[in-house]
């Protein structure tokens, strides 16, 4: 391979054949912004397809897929805590008016870690080691934090702002109590959603990888936190894993260690088997992608680290030949952290009601009032006497009552004469829960670019784009051998319409030597191409050739729609 | 079918089976947002996939999809002339500070038309006529135009302005270029995209028909406007076509013509064969989602009701049992409106080049100037002249020369000793120009909407929802006859695992009685239910029950999946 790294190799290749490019070109082009052109578009939608099918329909007994607005209330994202937590520490040049990110400034300047550090911790260091401003070496002014939520007003009221979406999540949590009643409150429950987000980085880079707006693939999965999923990841218990775990990194270990998935949960390295089971079908997917085990592992987030909701996350890593080790989904247990802040926040019941298969009986303790002698005595403190005691738990009551005699309410002594301690049984029909949530989640642009980085290759100089033929944006090419040959065309114009009436996606190419259309094709991953040829006209066969080995079948005609199809759809990719 | 009228009976529906619902429910909701369940996402990227089909891949040799951001900034939509003209009127209330759309105000308080009135007119209206608040009877304010577009800042620098596309458009015109590069030059070209845009209504309602966000499926057609397309209509001129015209309007006509395709375009009630032939197409599409031809027309808009970018606009509109006729697609002649004023403000060349098929020879007058002679006389000046020399035309230093016996340029006078007309031959390769844009334009949820109410039907007071079957959302239901018989359940059981492995999208029913179970079916649309009695654990033999006509068959097992792929995927739709 020559000596342009894969990175430059694919952003070139994408922009000239129309996978990718920066948007608003002709306006001089926006940081963090990308056009998926016509090629990118078609694989990123087989990409999404292929996202429900392993994460939705696969397992359509218990994950559902909704789709929720993009701009929000203020109220919900106050709720989710982005409002206050969703922040990057920046720092503006006095001279020159640039904006920087300080922890990165930080971090070039000392060569230390700074993500993480509050605002007074990067003031302290940048005014102790005087660092200055990058561009122009003017005097930095005070660091403060700067939200990443795009802004918006909903509505002609001023006062009505609204946000853009920075997850998908918040859509599932909001919505959660109502897909549990149309699921006929069926529990654990996958929530999924796939569609855009925005975050308004501060410096956007490494093209699609830090970009502002971008399609997210996301689950929220929820279940009951007591109950006993071990048996879960069973079936997947001897599977391989890869982990870098927080104690490791903290060690300055570079390498995941190898675990299988038994053990990661037993040893509680993955905090619970739901975190794990999603964890394992990531690495699974990924692998369908084109990505080898030993090309990604689960790099565990440290505390500092972690989003203000989790309480672990890993991120999902993949290794690229510019970029080292680039995260391509995140798997957070984020516990009953969001539905806990909007039940708070919004006064609703997000609870679940788990019916006990039997009724529980129990025996409990209430104090039974005596209204009338209280009334007598206290009179107009009797209200708010008895709002006291309904708020006091019988426990506390009759250990008071034993010891002391009597109980202190509102200022007032209260005997046996006005209170007393009764045990009954309750019958319970089940328990009321705030569910758990582990999110596996996604980002569609960047699995997009890996999945080019993995599939360029090259042969005899020429590029060949390897992508999962179940994934290829267009499946077929339809070439006559010779571009001036009546007979020829005729039979190859013929069998481009057959087969796109059939719902193929084919484009056919009689420009240039039979071998510069092979290259056009191998270039762009079109996993096979149909030649029609001077013996096409004797015995109505044609030629079906491999990107992958370049090498051909001959095939009757009337077979080549069932070949063509049993070729691309080998449901390996499945399994 | 009862007195709740179908809107009413399709919104309980979606409601309580989860096709949609309003956003940010438990905070209360906020106008003009709603989010799809389960069953709406299914349906609608189901409906997606199908316009897709429709418009796209069917027409894979001219039409290609792009995918573009919804965050653009300020000078995209200057371009545009969105900043400018995506507006509506609002006025305040002196006291209690609701605001109202200014022009349904008047047509509500004076019965009269007054959409595309200025803020002027309608300030007059309101005055004379005395319009109070309708609300609290207060006084109005002065009449303003308020924005649509949704604002925001893109990155950290308060200055950077940018909107939330109010459609796809822009994202076609300013990606044409590239596309038209990638794609080899190909004209006719369509760029097509589905994706989110954002509209700040002043007042959303109607459910899913007037919303602030939604997804947008949308085409830019562009084509070369001096050449004649006419053979493109010619498959198609006889078929029909409805189409109530601007001057049918005018005249005060409600009821549609019915024009054959060739007619409208000959007699020019369609501008341009482009625009009629996509017309076309989507009442094709609109009946295979349902829609029978005489529940659908063309509407034209009559100059004050189009946008500023339009030259003539057809609304396709659907008859519906509460809102009458309903806007579901739009069909504008953009002309070179869009990429003229993106030529302007980003002074980038869009044209394309179009070669001619043979070289044209032209014989040119030019004007060949005598530097040196002109160097020696006027010195100093000369670059002045030299450089006003090479904008004039020929033609009239000609007629100059012939009649006053010089040129006057920069204040000298040549004469022939300077300057002298030679004639010479010149050879075009081809033109260029700025192509022409026709637009169709769906709203994906006024369609699912659109397609749920024509599915909506009730048998023995029931609802069954026939949903055309290649776009159901959930293609079988698997029912063991008898739930508590372990024999039936395990097969049962083993044939749901067998049909969900090979790709179907279904769920597993155990629970009340048959008839119960089926009408749970019937009312989400599920087109077939599999049921599974004691006979099956006999003979293997199953039974697939129609959702449509309540019949039945037996099939054996093995022949199962065949057997329902074919009921489903009945190709009826594709042609």
């Amino acid at each position: 391979m020559s000596s342009k790294d894969r990175y430059l190799k694919v952003v070139e290749l994408a922009r000239r054949r129309g996978f990718f490019w920066p948007s608003y070109e002709i306006y001089g082009g926006v940081a963090g912004f990308y056009d998926m052109g016509p090629l990118g578009t078609a694989l990123k939608r087989k990409l999404e397809s292929f996202w429900r099918e392993w994460f939705v329909r696969r397992h359509q007994d218990m994950v559902v897929e909704i789709e929720t607005p993009i701009i929000g209330p203020a109220r919900v994202y106050e709720a989710s805590g982005h409002v206050e937590s969703f922040t990057d520490p920046i720092v503006q040049c006095t001279r020159c008016g640039r904006l920087f990110r300080a922890d990165h400034l930080v971090e070039e300047a000392l060569g230390i870690k700074a993500e993480g550090m509050d605002p007074r911790e990067l003031n302290t260091l940048i005014k102790e080691h005087n660092i200055r401003c990058p561009v122009c070496g003017g005097k930095l002014g005070d660091v403060r934090l700067f939200n990443l939520l795009f802004k918006t007003t909903i509505g002609p009221y001023t006062s009505n702002t609204g946000y853009l979406r920075p997850e998908a999540a918040q859509g599932m949590f909001l919505a959660f109590k109502r897909v549990h009643g149309v699921m006929r409150n069926k529990m654990p429950l996958g929530i999924a959603q796939v569609g855009r987000v925005a975050r308004n980085e501060i410096s956007p880079r490494q093209l699609l990888l830090r970009v502002r707006e971008f399609t997210i693939m996301e689950m929220e999965f929820f279940f009951d936190p007591d109950e006993d999923y071990s048996s879960i990841v069973e079936p997947i218990a001897s599977e391989k894993i890869r982990i870098r775990t927080g104690e490791d990194k903290r060690r300055g270990l570079e390498k995941p260690g190898e675990y299988s998935v038994g053990e990661a949960v037993q040893e509680k390295i993955i905090m619970h088997p739901w975190l794990a089971y999603w964890m394992y079908e990531a690495s699974r997917f990924l692998e369908k992608l084109g990505v080898p085990l030993h090309k990604q592992f689960f790099d565990e987030k440290l505390p500092e680290e972690r989003a203000h909701y989790a309480s672990q996350t890993f991120d999902q890593v993949v290794w690229t030949e510019r970029w080292g080790w680039v995260e391509v989904s995140g798997h957070a247990y984020r516990g009953s952290y969001d539905l806990s802040r909007h039940m708070k926040y919004s006064g609703q019941d997000l609870t679940v009601f788990k019916p006990y298969t039997t009724p529980l009986k129990r025996r409990r303790l209430r104090i039974r009032v005596n209204k009338a002698s209280i009334g007598a005595e206290f009179r107009e403190k009797t209200p708010k006497i008895l709002a006291e005691l309904a708020s006091m738990q019988p426990e506390e009551a009759e250990a008071a009552l034993k010891e002391k005699g009597y109980i202190e309410v509102a200022g007032v002594r209260l005997t046996d004469k006005h209170v007393s301690i009764v045990e009954e049984e309750v019958v319970e029909t089940g328990k009321r829960y705030i569910p758990h949530v582990v999110e596996p989640s996604f980002g569609a642009e960047r699995l997009l670019y890996i999945l080019l980085e993995y599939a360029y290759s090259e042969k005899d100089g020429r590029t060949v784009l390897k992508i999962p033929a179940f994934l290829a944006p267009i499946q077929v090419v339809i070439l006559p051998l010779v571009s001036n040959h009546e007979g020829i065309v005729r039979k190859a114009l013929e069998i481009k319409e057959m087969l796109s009436n059939m719902g193929f996606t084919l484009y056919y190419d009689d420009s240039g030597s039979i071998g510069a259309r092979y290259a056009r094709a191998d270039e762009i991953g079109v996993p096979y191409a149909v030649t029609i040829d001077h013996r096409s006209l004797e015995d109505n066969t044609v030629t079906i050739r491999y990107r992958d080995t370049w090498m051909q079948e001959r095939v009757p005609v009337d077979m080549l729609p069932s070949r063509l199809r049993s070729l691309l759809a080998g449901k390996e990719h499945l399994s």
